[in-house]
Order: structure tokens, then sequence, then C-alpha cells
């Protein structure tokens, strides 16, 4: 498969920002990315750490980034503001703000820093899984923005086009994805793909309810490099739920590359309506 | 044992704030809760978490908090700033910071909600463990905030006063913890209580390096009910590590009720030094 420049590939596209002046930056959305209400959470997220990874007073790399879905982004412009709020040696806090018409939409942190060599031990391994090219490539059309991802579903597949009554018995979902057209792995594009599970309540029962992701978290493991040799092939990504209670779910994810490098822990928290 | 209520209890003196003027509260550190440098990571959530809970405008219960540690909390007085950013029917979006002399030293973002009675489901089993009761209580010295913790180790424990080359080998812990002296659980000393574990590579290699949490994030399962209900017992905290690479390490936990119930996933980054 052929991997496509950044420059014309529509992710790059969709989180492009233009600096407006100091710490702000002036985006639209994008038509490749929309989801059901407003764009894919993922995408938004990767927009807004984008924002830090162009601004001129950034030091180092991301470690850990939270975002928070305050309204639905309409489909328009919007502006980013992204403040380091506190600049050590080697480490940074920043404050993340989306508006539109001059309220929040999205909120968010992150803390950047340069990492330096020390002991070191991964204590989560891959799961087992078939090798991407052995799985068929899902193809789904109920939002936009699944077109742009290559998903191959090692197990757990949420599929409402089978009509059926049965509940899955549990939230865990195993799959390969990438995207399409493939694109090398940055810290953007691995940010977005953090967010690509659909919510585990739909999975646990196997039916739609209105639905979205209220607050996610990444923290992220690979450095700069281990990014660079995963290239463009899939990434593995595996997600479940702790407790549905009342409105609210919770989603604990991992995504390793594919020779087995955790890049990704995220968690994120979900509204369900019933 | 008897049961400290709210007004003479070290926690609650620890957490205080007096309204200043519009989203602005003032406290100042305890030394009950202090760490090696600045006061205990979990007490200063809870702080952040008091300044919502106190605030006038605030509607419905806690479901997610970020809380980053940005910078050294000097034993002094503080500031808090807690702004509602964006208030829907239902849910509530804040943004939190802690300053000395006009500089950041915390920053963090709330997520609140009013719930509503739905399906729900815990995925996540209470693993098992022997009574807190058939448990020694572990004294500690080394740090002032462990002398307001009831630690009962069931495994996992990190003991840098027994000399030893060995490394655990894993980077699990479970214990069962609660205030010193008993205190009814609520939302500030259960966020508390989710950073109470030591940072996961002391338990790793069994021997200290400096660290410290730079970014911890909580999805509150429980209800306040819920949270009644645990009355001022020991809960379950069990915690881990997926991977620790050049100076960060991740941690998730889970914290249960004694009767199994899942109140709280918390997932944090901390910094090591070697």
């Amino acid at each position: 498969m052929s991997t496509t420049t950044p420059a014309n590939h529509a992710f790059d596209r969709a989180i492009a920002l233009q600096p407006l002046s100091n710490n702000l930056f002036s985006g639209k959305t994008s038509d490749d990315y929309q989801n059901m209400v407003g764009p894919f959470g993922g995408l938004t997220a990767a927009i807004l750490l984008n924002a830090v990874l162009q601004h001129p007073e950034r030091i180092g790399e991301p470690i850990s980034l939270t975002i928070n879905f305050a309204g639905p982004v309409q489909p328009s412009a919007f502006e980013i503001e992204a403040t380091p709020i506190r600049t050590n040696r080697s480490t940074q806090h920043w404050l993340l703000l989306q508006r539109q018409g001059g309220e929040v939409v999205t909120s968010g942190t992150a803390f950047f820093a340069t990492r330096r060599e020390t002991w070191s031990e991964q204590q989560q391994p891959m799961p087992e899984a078939v090798s991407a090219d052995s799985l068929p490539l899902v193809i789904r059309k109920e939002r936009r923005w699944f077109e742009n991802y290559d998903f191959r579903y090692v197990s757990g597949i949420f599929n409402p086009a089978i009509p059926s009554e049965q509940e899955s018995g549990d939230t865990d979902t195993l799959l390969w994805t990438r995207d399409i057209p493939a694109r090398q792995l940055d810290f953007a594009s691995l940010t977005a793909m953090g967010d690509v599970f659909a919510p585990r309540i739909f999975h646990r029962r196997q039916r739609f309810t209105p639905a979205g992701t209220v607050s996610l978290t990444h923290y992220f493991h690979a450095d700069a490099a281990q990014l660079i040799q995963s290239g463009d092939r899939h990434i593995l990504g595996h997600a479940r739920a702790a407790r549905m209670h009342n409105n609210y779910s919770d989603q604990i994810a991992h995504l390793w590359s594919d020779d087995g490098v955790l890049l990704l822990t995220s968690t994120q928290v979900a509204y369900y309506k019933e």
C-alpha cells in the first residue's frame, strides 16, 4: 500500500492550524472526519495537541494529554488557545481551549517533557492476535470518519447492521487499525487512534444508545523514534470498560505497535443515555 | 473504632477553603499531609475538587477529575481559581488553577453531572482479598502524610526499610486503606485515596529514586449514596503499571468498597529519575 505524504493526507488537512497571535490558532472543521454530532472526538484531541506541537515555545514531546468535550463543535471555523502555564527546565504544562463564537467547546491540559534514557520496562504485553493482513477490512459507512480508518477486528466487533437481540456479554474489543490511506504514525495520529473504539456500551449491548466521550486522557509511552519505527503499519488496540453506572461508563485502552511496543495508555469516560 | 466528625478531622482542616471572590478561594498547606517535597498529591487533588464542591454555581456530582502537578507547592498560603467554563442542562465543565505568588503550581479540569438511573453494570470485580481486620496495620514514618492513613497490605508492599537487592518482579499492589481516625468516605477523601499508592517504580525495584506524580485522572463511578454506604470502613485498592520508559511511568488503579462496588478508576503518569 502506498504511503501518502503529510501534505496531501486528509488527516493533515483536518488538523491544520494557522497561527493568529501569541498562543492563538485558527482552524476549521473537516467534513472528512464528521461523526454523528460534530467531528470525531479523536480528531478534536489531535487538533488541540497539534496546537502545542506547532507552538514556537514548545519543548519536548507529549507525555500526557487530557481533553474534555464540553459542547458540540459546529461545522465551521474555530479558535484554539494553547498557553504554556508553567515551563520548567525540561518539562512544560499546557492549558488548551477550543472556542467557537467565543464559547468554549473543548478544554484540555497537556504535559510535555524532554526524556532522558533511564531504566525502562514494559509490563503490559501485546495480546495474542492474528496478523492484520489475515483479517478482513471492515468497511463501515454509518459515520463519515470511519472511511479514514482501516479497521481489522480480532474480536469484539460492534455491528448494528446484524439484527440481533444478543448482548455480547463483555466489553472487550481487540482490533488492528491505521489511517486510510496509510500514513506514517506520529503523535497527532496516535492521539486520534486512541479514540477509535465504539462506546463500550454499544458493544456490550450490541445496540445504539445516544452516547459520547466526555473526557479523554492519553499517556504517551512512545517517543518520536518509536513512532517512526511503527511506520505506516497497523497498530493493535485493546479496549474494555470497568463500570457503567447511571449515564457514565469508563474505558481503558492500550495501543501497541505491530512489534509489541506499548505506545499509548488511554482512558476515557463516556456519557450514555439509557 | 470511633468516627471523627468532619469539623475536627485533620483531612477536613487540610482541604478547608475560604471564598475570596467570584471563582476564587484561599487556603494554606497543612503540615499533617506533607510529603517529601510539598504536600501529598492526593490532598492537593482533593483541595482542587473541594473548590468545585463548595462553589455556589456547582451542579451535580463529580464524574471526572484531572490534576496536573506543575510545580512544587510551598508550605504557605495558596489561591484556588475554580471556573465553570461550560454549563449545560445537567453537566458542567470546570477549569481549576492553584497559584502561589501569582504562579501556577497545579492545574486541572473537572466534569460534574447530575446522573439519572440507567442500565448499569460493573465489569471489574473486586479482587480476592483477606479482610482488612485480619492484616497488620502498617505504621510508616518516612512521610508525614502516611500517619493519616490506615494501610493494610494484601500484597505488593514497598518497604525500603528491609535492605534487599531483590526486585519485586511485578508492579501490582493490593491494599486496604482508610483515614486515621476513621472518617465517612466522601468525594474529597476518595480523591485523595486514589493517590495513596507508592510510585510503581519504587515497588518494582524495591528502592527509592526521585519520583513524583505529574498528572492524575480520576473517574468517579460511585454517587454520593454509594459513598455513604461505604461508611468509614476500609476500601480496597489495586494499582499496577503498564510501561515505564525513559523518565515516565503510568499507573492504573481501581478502588472498591468493602462490599465490592467499584468506586473509582484512577490513572496517573509519574516522573522517575533513573
